[in-house]
């Protein structure tokens, strides 16, 4: 993703004037000798530097000085099933359009159903994880910004996808199991107490805790808007900087 | 990937045109009521106009009139094992690299050694396919030329990759088993007959060709510049366009 910095366009108009002022001088000089007839000079201004500034635009596209890439990265979501990290991250997502920059959205939801054969073992899970982990390094190293959202229940995976980034900003959606069964209106961890899911972080299997994570969301004292305040505000502060 | 039209250009050549003459007008009508002094008028003018530039110039980075990006698109190569798929497509993109495209470089080699527990059935192979090929399409989504080499011996896991991208231009390694065998300084083909290799796509199993690909290249009767010549024209004539 590109901008122009301030440097560039002083530089630009610096090079532009230095060209417009010359031209008005010789043309003075060639139809005066002195300093007069400016509407006739400036009549003549409006072809000449028309087209000088043209080839002048054409010839700054070829020079790279003062142009900068916004910082790209992967914000990555991780949480129990019904955390609400799908919710937040939408939110954060389209906090990030809204400010024109680039991004990618990648939740398990989107992935899962092109590749139905993939299971719900751990080797599975785990495999899955490390794959999504590797697009959003992919994406990220090509300047998009990639919101991500997996329970991702093993650190194993997560180290993975974090060593894979440049720039990995874990957010911990940071609850209990029992908060999530009193959210979740899917039923799934019902189905989970009853046998019928098996792997399911939090019931039969455990979701481990980040280590370090760069961000928590205390999801049971904040709303979903207070926590997209605080997310984007460490995004404004510490990665997406422009000059 | 961004580029800037001409048309852009020349309606910023107007824009600042007009400013800049009306300023000139202005001026020379507050000093004499004349036409006069347009050494002074000159120096004014260096002074005014730079600052006037600069912000016209900030102005219009928030105008995204002819402001327009170059088509992505997914390059696959298939073939196998041994047809020069790796090298031509090194070839390709170093060429596209040069023309300042925006390009990612994706081959097999490169991605199974991040997934070590990826084997070498139809239907590991198959899977690993589908994940590269939602991979390419997910940068081309997002801006970026992908070239990609696989072997990819099976039309289902291709077809895949083809129905997930915008514009997959298939580039189809056409040669023999003998050729390709003559060609293998790593010996994986004498692997494949001694055994020690399963599932070897013109040995054991069968390399399904392409129905409909894009571009065939003669693999034993083209040189590698020929072949790479051969391709960078289709894309500049039928993809990547400028106005």
């Amino acid at each position: 993703m590109q901008y122009e910095t301030k440097n560039r366009s002083i530089l630009k108009a610096i090079s532009w004037r230095t060209v417009a002022t010359i031209t008005t001088a010789v043309l003075v000089f060639i139809f005066t000798g002195q300093f007069a007839l400016a509407l006739t000079i400036g009549l003549l201004e409006v072809f000449a530097k028309m087209g000088l500034y043209f080839f002048h635009e054409r010839l700054w596209q070829k020079i790279s000085f003062g142009k900068k890439e916004i910082p790209s990265f992967v914000l990555w979501f991780t949480g129990l099933p019904a955390s609400g990290k799908k919710a937040l991250a939408d939110t954060v997502c389209q906090q990030l359009v809204q400010d024109k920059l680039k991004v990618e959205r990648l939740d398990s939801l989107d992935v899962r159903p092109l590749f139905p054969e993939t299971g719900f073992s751990p080797e599975e899970v785990n495999r899955h994880v490390k794959r999504a982990g590797h697009l959003c390094a992919m994406l990220e190293k090509n300047g998009i910004i990639v919101v991500a959202s997996f329970v991702s229940p093993y650190r194993q995976s997560r180290v993975f996808a974090r060593e894979r980034a440049a720039n990995f900003i874990e957010v911990y959606m940071n609850t209990t199991v029992t908060a999530c069964e009193q959210r979740d209106t899917k039923g799934h961890y019902a189905k989970a107490r009853s046998g019928e899911y098996q792997n399911f972080p939090g019931v039969d299997i455990e979701y481990e805790e980040p280590v370090n994570p760069e961000i928590v969301i205390d999801v049971d004292n904040l709303t979903l808007e207070e926590s997209a305040e605080l997310i984007v505000h460490y995004l404004k502060k510490k990665v997406i900087k422009r000059d």
